[in-house]
């Protein structure tokens, strides 16, 4: 636990939050005392209404109803109906993304469907090189290599993230990039590459990690092809939540399902010999539905039901504004790199400096009540979730970081 | 609900339970009123301890430590280590089928774990021939099929279950079987349908869904290659629940990762550019572990750790005599045909029965508090765990099927 000294909030700050139209929104999460939480682009924090939904899942839907949940109808029971839950989380899903709740498939891990949907866009191109930034989150680079175990002539070509137009060939068949760049927080800008891919005959994958639930994404806007993004972190849908992807709707008839699992057939229950894939993004659904996942999901997503998602990205900027002024006296005085752009279009949802010694940084101040995240070589990298955090919390964490400094100097 | 009538449980039915050493197991599930639950086998009845623990990992790991639960050590906070979760689980089935704990990765669904699977042995093999049963489980064809559309020169080849031996030529790669038919019951041979595919040449990938928690399965003792397996069926890991798979250690180091998510790497926060596998098969993790499935799974498990396997197999093996006994007169007046084996050594857990009417018996059974599983095209199935039910229980099951054939004849 920690003590937060004097000096008080700046009057501007707490002003900012007095007018805040989201800060009625916090007393929907449970977050603990003591601990200013900047890791929501890691692991969202819990809504209130998960633990209520999780016990009734156990206890009435398993416990009790047992496999007649997975077919339970009828309006005073849909919450019962497990084999509707992954289309009505990919149904709260589609707003926050700008896409049609059919063009979701919620389930499996943003790893697993980042591999379905590079399948997908790869066939679809006709040919056999993956672009993609070489410092993209490794899963999605791993994903791509253990790919191209398969596909002998396949080529994932890694290249630095400002070297992607130069690189975008017409021998290039997908473009595989992060929109938020996880260390940086670099938001790239998605309608202006997604339109040079085309140009290029290149179909593209975004990974949503750092962006579905922290800010408004357009994919349809923005022509996007395929998308995957995770459940965990903005979403806040809790630790290894299931996660999520989109198929344009001028694709998903066309794409090869290559994880064609029954859960994904048309009639799952049909019990047929050969696989048809069901109507929409659904054909991407594998397994059997992570039931306890989903339902932990589904209801944290409630959370964005009367969100205006400009009202997010505004308090979002805002708060990371106030992070990066506050600690801008810091930079004269420690070795601190800011690495997250002052220009707001092309900043995510976070802030992140370069330390020398970031990672015991990071050590004392989660010991110290401000948790945010290292990642590797030398990243402090602070999540800003306007659902939950105040700009006074973001003065808060900056004194602490500065006490942190001070002390190791 | 459901009222049972006269005349009462049989005097040497009763005697069975009282000497049953797992009479005292009951105690440990939740099982609604009224209800006879015959479906263990889709999906497992709820081990008491079950909400008690998906609370804990809401209220406190979740929601007070956060980000802190992936990492924390020590004893006393063992269960709060998420990256060890996967492990730990592992653990606790690798006994149940006879493997060692580093030999068995849990996460995914079967599904994704079949085409992990199933590239791993085909590689190894260095052939294109999947040899399997036509009458497989659907999803196991289906995976197949998918990965049929990444390597051009795969056949996937379905025979009858009858005709697999015959059918196993020296071009077979890779026999995809799974140990108990989810049909008719059918146990089998493993040991032997195993020697008899090495003699070819062709490694095995054996579905457990059916075994996996209903009797001892020898995974090493029958040189088994690679096995899938199902966490929510007799496992008792509730609704969706993480799978696990096997890999012989004499396979592991060799086979090939196709689905290389940054959780199977050697040092997944290290965020190296390149794939590099865990030892074990931990590598055969993909994404971020999925906490609330895989700890209701954890906690169900414990219900195992005290049961004798082979009492478990008695008891079972006695609880499908004891069904098919007591059906036996039904037989005669009702369009009933025995489809499982009578032959103890070719039987799983469960009992099936062909009807013409199958899809509507089993809809009058529910209602009538009799929960088994219609399976298209006419089969009735009764599955039968040796945890929480009794003889009594199988008596009476059989009384109101006979009451539902009559009110339907």
């Amino acid at each position: 636990m920690t003590t937060f000294q004097k000096p008080s909030v700046p009057a501007d700050l707490l002003a900012l939050d007095a007018i805040d139209p989201l800060r009625h929104k916090r007393r929907e999460f449970t977050l603990p005392d003591g601990v200013i939480y900047l890791d929501g682009n890691s692991l969202g924090a819990m809504p209130r209404t998960v633990p209520t939904r999780l016990a009734h899942v156990a206890a009435q839907e398993w416990g009790q109803q047992l496999i007649r949940s997975w077919s339970l109808t009828g309006p005073a029971e849909a919450a019962q109906d497990w084999m509707g839950l992954p289309d009505r989380v990919a149904a709260k899903i589609a707003p926050l993304i700008g896409a049609e709740a059919r063009e979701v498939a919620v389930g499996d891990s943003t790893s697993v469907n980042t591999f379905k949907v590079l399948v997908a866009a790869l066939k679809l191109s006709g040919r056999r090189v993956i672009l993609t930034d070489g410092d993209n989150f490794p899963t999605d680079l791993y994903m791509a290599q253990g790919l191209s175990t398969l596909m002998d002539s396949l080529e994932v070509r890694r290249v630095s993230a400002t070297e992607i137009s130069a690189h975008l060939t017409s021998d290039v068949g997908v473009l595989l990039l992060t929109e938020v760049d996880y260390r940086t927080g670099r938001r790239s800008d998605m309608a202006a590459i997604t339109a040079q891919a085309h140009e290029q005959g290149a179909l593209t994958v975004w990974d949503l990690a750092h962006s579905a639930g922290a800010f408004p994404v357009d994919l349809n806007g923005c022509g996007a092809d395929f998308a995957v993004g995770c459940g965990y972190k903005f979403l806040n849908g809790g630790p290894g939540a299931p996660a999520f992807l989109f198929a344009a709707e001028r694709h998903y008839a066309q794409a090869t399902v290559v994880l064609s699992g029954w859960m994904g057939h048309a009639e799952p229950f049909e019990m047929a010999r050969d696989y048809v894939p069901a109507p929409g993004a659904r054909r991407f659904l594998v397994g059997t539905p992570q039931v306890l996942g989903l339902s932990a999901l589904d209801t944290a997503l409630d959370v964005f039901a009367n969100v205006n998602l400009s009202d997010l990205r505004a308090k979002s900027l805002s708060l990371s504004r106030t992070f990066m002024e506050t600690m801008a006296p810091l930079q004269s005085r420690f070795p601190l790199t800011l690495v997250t752009p002052q220009n707001e279009t092309e900043r995510g949802s976070q802030v992140s400096y370069r330390h020398p010694e970031a990672r015991e940084v990071m050590a004392d101040l989660i010991r110290a009540g401000v948790i945010g995240d290292f990642r590797t070589p030398d990243i402090l990298r602070f999540g800003l979730t306007p659902l939950y955090h105040s700009h006074a919390d973001i003065w808060q964490a900056v004194q602490e970081i500065g006490a942190v400094l001070e002390a190791r100097s």
